[in-house]
């Protein structure tokens, strides 16, 4: 993409992705007001918000409107040039027909190979590494998370400080396991999430399960063939009352952190990495910075050899004939298309559609609707091939750029980016959000200069220097791939981390509850 | 109902529910072997589990198998007088037939009042009455759950020691907000959910809301009419950084605890109540001590002129035929119809059914299928008129028994329930499980001595005495009564407040996320 802006900063200023797009958007912070006067002589009609697009020229009713070089809707009035393109002024084209789609026609020729980036990581014993040194303890049913929280608060207190190699302890509680239908078609995706997030990198397979014992998520089920030394079951007739259960999950738990306890960090080649992209509280901004300089730092980890997730159905559904386009065959590109397939079905079944994504807040950041916002947010998978497509929460299977099929849902995006294998996310962020994890560093970046000054201590990336032209694309690529490499070692620690912001894992479940 | 019980504890034991039954439950702890002989001269063919149904008469192939006077299957093989009358000989009938039901054609005349019983209750402003004194923080999206996390630690910590009079400040944090489709017809579910739990009496009427500042769900959402400085919006251009953030919250915080440190206790008529029925990993004697006991109880709050609810609509589907009966008027009885029906399409919708209910425990403690475990939960209603029905979340309007619909999700329903207005909530269960509420007392039944007992530090209340005859439902009801009054009153505290086991709320969100 080449950015073409207008003089420096301070001075009235917008950005065109694209000399064919017919809009631009306005860089300066608060926008500027009726009359004022660009470089290049066009005028503006009205106030314009900072992020909001402009008119280039005079577009007719019905004519399209262009940015990046796709058409993001029609004029719904005559439009003049200088005028503030507003949500109003748009109709929403129709998605892009699934059936019509051009499969693996232009396939990105594969960049040269990174050699020699390295971070230090944990080693597996299964060949994996991690970027942390976490113990993980799972359940296999909602009823317990009360019962494991007391006793987490015990291990942290009265167990973790024997164990300096260990970063932290975490309780993968959620929302799952009874009241379900544990045996409608669609429990698959819940459950697998559960399976694989124990398997994450980060935990150093040290697997344990705290469970009910008349739940139907069986433990067993939870762990394939590996619960029967890992199970606390608080039924358990051996147990004299709560006093006795906390004291075998504690015991259990101090196990494993002296096995854990002995992993050290060691240099491991960037291609052991599993990043994980998303972005939330997008805004105009999201398309031209933060999500352009994180599509630049994919492609480093690509040409590394690493393993990229990018996800966000509702995202990328009125982008995906870009997507298919890049399968790196025709199989991935079907798969795309059956993901897309799936959520349109899924959402109908709701009486939604693909409108529901857009945000109040993606839209005071001018994102007029779902395809403006689906154009920005696909920027940030770079321009490598797309080599493989994962069903909701299933495991990474090859190095280079996966689709993860996930809803947008920040929270769910994480959980199953997590059951995925990603050990690191990077998160962009317009409107700004404080999220974070606890099972892998999150890195957020931010579109905008203001955004990162105002959230200075929440706020671990600035994207919004190339806005203003103190940076390029690539220069800020650059460092947030250097940035991926140091947080991926411990070596920098995010905000959330330093704070201990963690959201709760969030599952996916399409299926009803009883 | 009359228990048909035979001889004492210890000797081999059955209990028959009515006469017309052609199969009743084992009692004795650990089972019984083929051939013990009953008082009654009847001898077991085979080893029935504790709980467990053995027939007391041969039953032909396809012959009704009757327990609680109702049918709850047919024979699916011939079965002897002594066999174990397990799941795989029971064959489910069908649901009854919605559109075939008699309604209010049996109701309940209307039983003495009981006057005088009270409880020390904290009186609000609107006239209702909490049985705890709670600062609830809202949250209008779950990005904010980990900032007020970080700062509800700091509340409880600097803040709650200056105000001795207030029991607990609970983070009200879900998993909705943003990601979901707003605008979708089910999203008023979680919606009205969220709005009325913040207006539970327990918390005093002193609302607040910690928000983003671009989710879908508006704080003005949340708090219609009264949002204006009752809002801390994260994305408020004032504040500079994570710390401002966290100092308002605190600020905030700290106003509304000095106003409802100047609540106290005073006494409050029992009609006060708003009493929460539930159950969880139920077996075969849910249906014979707890569930009678808690009806019985059921009937003198609803003598005493208390608001009483009862849910789970998977729980009550098999049984609604008994129910519409006993609809106070034809209105209430379709109005039960309305959400038996609305449950049957959301299953279907999911691919599934209502045998999806019914849990490996309920199994294993000897209930073989949702027909026999709804007779047995309908039971905890007790015998007076159903006066009212609610769909999922709404406030409670009428004194008496309530029908508040809702999934037998433990968490939902106790969700669902506090945002009915439930101050205190009575639990039954036979497998055992440490479920406990931050917003209102818990009290925990146990439907056998065994769990009571191994259990000592976790249920409050044993009703296995009525199964081993130590005690009779009117007694073990009258003693739960006073119990509830005890706990309503703060003279005695729950074992799921004495650990601080709370389980997080969880919202019915049936629309799709995005
Ligand atoms: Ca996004
Ligand atoms: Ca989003
Ligand atoms: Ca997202
Ligand atoms: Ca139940
Ligand atoms: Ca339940």
């Amino acid at each position: 993409m080449t950015v073409h802006a207008t003089a420096q900063a301070y001075e009235p200023r917008y950005i065109r992705l694209d000399a064919n797009d017919n809009v631009a958007i306005v860089v300066n912070d608060f926008g500027l007001p009726a009359q004022t006067r660009f470089a290049c002589g066009l005028e503006l009609r009205n106030f314009v918000p900072q992020g909001h697009k402009v008119a280039l020229a005079d577009i007719p009713e019905g004519a399209p409107i262009r940015r990046y070089n796709e058409v993001i809707g029609t004029a719904a009035q005559p439009i003049q040039a200088g005028e503030w393109v507003d949500e109003a002024r748009i109709r929403m084209p129709t998605p892009p027909e699934l059936d019509k789609l051009e499969l693996a026609t232009a396939v990105p020729a594969a960049q040269a190979p990174l050699e020699g980036y390295t971070f230090e990581g944990f080693r597996n014993p299964d060949g994996s590494a991690g970027t942390k040194n976490v113990l993980a303890i799972s359940t296999s049913v909602q009823c317990v998370a009360g019962t494991l929280q007391f006793a987490l608060k015990r291990i942290k207190t009265e167990l973790l400080p024997k164990y300096p190699n260990v970063d932290d302890v975490v309780a993968l509680t959620h929302n799952y396991g009874c009241g379900v239908a544990i045996t409608a078609p669609l429990a698959i995706v819940p459950i697998r999430t559960l399976q694989n997030i124990a398997r994450n990198p980060n935990f150093g397979g040290e697997v344990m399960v705290v469970g009910l014992g008349c739940e139907k998520l069986v433990p067993e089920r939870l762990l394939p063939g590996e619960a029967g030394d890992s199970v606390v079951r608080m039924q358990d007739e051996a147990f004299d009352g709560f006093g006795a259960i906390v004291d075998a999950i504690m015991k259990m738990a101090d196990e494993r952190l002296a096995v854990l306890n002995r992993r050290r960090r060691e240099t491991c080649p960037a291609s052991d990495l599993v990043v994980g992209l998303q972005c939330g509280g997008s805004d105009a901004f999201s398309g031209v910075t933060a999500n352009p300089a994180l599509g630049f730092a994919a492609d480093l980890l690509v040409r590394a050899g690493a393993s990229v997730m990018f996800s966000e159905v509702t995202e990328v559904r009125d982008a995906i004939h870009l997507l298919t386009r890049r399968a790196i065959n025709e199989d991935v590109g079907r798969a795309l298309i059956r993901e897309m397939d799936w959520y349109d079905d899924y959402l109908a079944k709701g009486d939604a559609d693909r409108s529901a994504n857009t945000t109040p807040g993606n839209k005071k950041g001018g994102l007029a609707n779902i395809v403006e916002k689906s154009l920005g947010s696909i920027v940030k998978s770079g321009s490598s091939p797309i080599v493989d497509v994962l069903s909701p929460g299933e495991r990474v299977r090859r190095k280079g750029m996966t689709f993860a099929a996930t809803p947008a849902s920040d929270f769910i995006c994480g959980t199953l980016q997590l059951a995925s294998g990603m050990t690191l996310q990077v998160f962009t962020t317009g409107r700004g959000t404080p999220y974070g994890l606890a099972a892998a560093p999150v890195i957020k970046v931010s579109t905008r200069t203001e955004l990162a000054r105002r959230w200075k201590d929440l706020i671990d990336f600035d994207a919004g220097r190339i806005a203003t032209g103190e940076a390029t694309i690539e220069e800020t690529g650059w460092d947030l791939f250097r940035l991926i490499l140091d947080v991926a070692s411990g070596r920098t620690k995010v905000w959330s981390d330093r704070w201990g912001i963690h959201n709760d894992l969030t599952l996916f479940t399409p299926g009803p509850v009883t």
